[in-house]
């Protein structure tokens, strides 16, 4: 029987080397991981007094989870089978978050019902695209709070993040530590008021140890893709970060000229974007499959 | 029966209101105009000494072009209907050109064949996307180089300004002087080694004068989609200013608040990249028209 944490089990704040497991798991397992919502639930209905929100309890992860044979050094393969999510979203503007934040005069949050695949928002219909917005493994030094992304993964918010992909991070420390949280139901490439349809879930995820492959930023793969993510400051230093860690990946891998690589992946590389409002930005560059079956090369795996 | 502009009867370098029209067409006309590459097709074979490269033959747009009625403040609709293009196309890189610049030792082009709708890159075989690089009008100030991009439109290599694809252009001089040209035949979101698959040929376009509309960067609308398109120095400002633009745009037409239109693209919009190498670089904020009719809004017409 497939084991489920739930998040009672235990959150943190922060992807950090330090944090207590709550539960290990052997390389190869399916586990059901249950989560609360970007609020941690607190925003349970429009009239709620937004200034009571407690801003320390933003971004929880539930975990994390120890996978056994995990190494630093090695890569952390995560398969995510199944997104399940509550019956009802919030998304949340105010002065000073997101691109709009000078614009927006005072904190508003909106309660969105779930009802099948649509979410409702006032008479207008929005079809869900489930994703999981926070989803790592612990870095080496300091602990990231889990607002950021980085190379550990953490608060990437890609809407690729979903039923059918599967990731690749670097592991950093014995056991990976790995957690997930901050579900959406529907999200936009940009994120740009700063949240997406907040929900609480459930995500059912492989967690496999891969020994002899080594990654520097979470690598994803779907049916049609390999996609290289970084998080940086700016756009544009993502932006180079992606482009520069995917080419060289496939030169290193193909033995081609960089000069050929870096033109087919001008030709047919896509340079995306993830999200804007976070500490850091994240970027991915997206490599169809149709392509990289030609050349017989994968960017991992 | 349709007019035909011939590249031989003029290009320009520069979108500049003092150029003189080659051609002279009413509201409504539907034209085809011929193109050179963006190397004004000097590098026809690999073999050809890339010093000797002409850099002052770059990006020639055919054009200009001009409408009669059209006058400052209004807006230059133009329908893409068809792009025809070469049976040849090139690729270049080189140091210090496009994100890979600084690890790229020598300037080195490919030649790549076109064979009915794909492109051969070595025995390597990619699907023809094709687009249009350079499409614009003249400015109010002084004139802007054609290998940049900015609110008239110009390089903005957006790889959705492709056939059926309808721009909305800002007029700003008498006669709005539209030109086009740096077709290619194949480019992916980023651009990242500075070219596509640089190719000449022939668009086939609808030139039409919007009076009433007030717009301040270009607009792009096809089957699925309205997009505000932005460029800026940086991707993280042309990211703000597309978004702005966008949101702006919906709540002056349609009278919702700001909040709920920010929570509504931040769920549905998607903010994407056009290009990372120009002067300055491009970035489109795409809302879906599924929702926008649910709004009874569009985003302009």
């Amino acid at each position: 029987m497939m084991k489920t944490i739930p998040r009672e089990a235990g959150i943190i704040y922060e992807f950090n080397k330090t944090n207590q497991p709550i539960a290990t798991v052997a390389s190869g397992s399916i586990i059901r991981i249950e989560t609360y919502d970007c609020f941690k639930n607190q925003i349970d209905s429009e009239e709620k007094e937004l200034t009571e929100l407690d801003w320390n309890q933003i971004n929880p992860a539930t975990g994390p989870v120890y996978v056994e044979n995990a190494e630093p050094g090695d890569v952390l393969k995560v398969t995510i089978e199944k997104i399940e999510i509550d019956s009802q979203g919030v998304m949340l503007v105010g002065p000073g978050l997101g691109v709009m934040g000078a614009s927006i005069e005072q904190m508003e949050a909106k309660i969105l019902p779930i009802v099948y695949d649509q979410v409702l928002f006032n008479e207008l219909r929005i079809p869900i695209n489930k994703m999981i917005g926070v989803i790592g493994v612990a870095p080496a030094g300091d602990g990231v709070n889990c607002g950021t992304p980085g190379a550990h993964g953490g608060n990437m918010d890609n809407k690729m993040v979903t039923e059918g992909a599967t990731l690749y991070f670097p592991v950093a420390v014995q056991g990976a530590l790995f957690g997930l949280g901050d579900f959406h139901a529907a999200m936009g490439d940009g994120e740009v008021s700063v949240s997406g349809v907040e929900v609480a879930g459930a995500a059912t995820v492989t967690l496999e140890v891969l020994k002899g492959e080594t990654i520097q930023q979470p690598i994803l793969e779907n049916e049609d893709s390999f996609t290289q993510i970084a998080s940086a400051k700016t756009l544009d230093e993502a932006a180079t970060l992606a482009t520069e860690l995917t080419i060289n990946r496939i030169v290193e891998r193909t033995g081609m000229p960089i000069s050929e690589v870096t033109m087919l992946m001008s030709a047919v590389g896509q340079l995306e974007i993830c999200q804007v409002v976070d500490p850091l930005v994240t970027v991915r560059f997206v490599v169809p499959k149709w392509l990289l079956t030609q050349m017989n090369v994968t960017l991992i795996g």
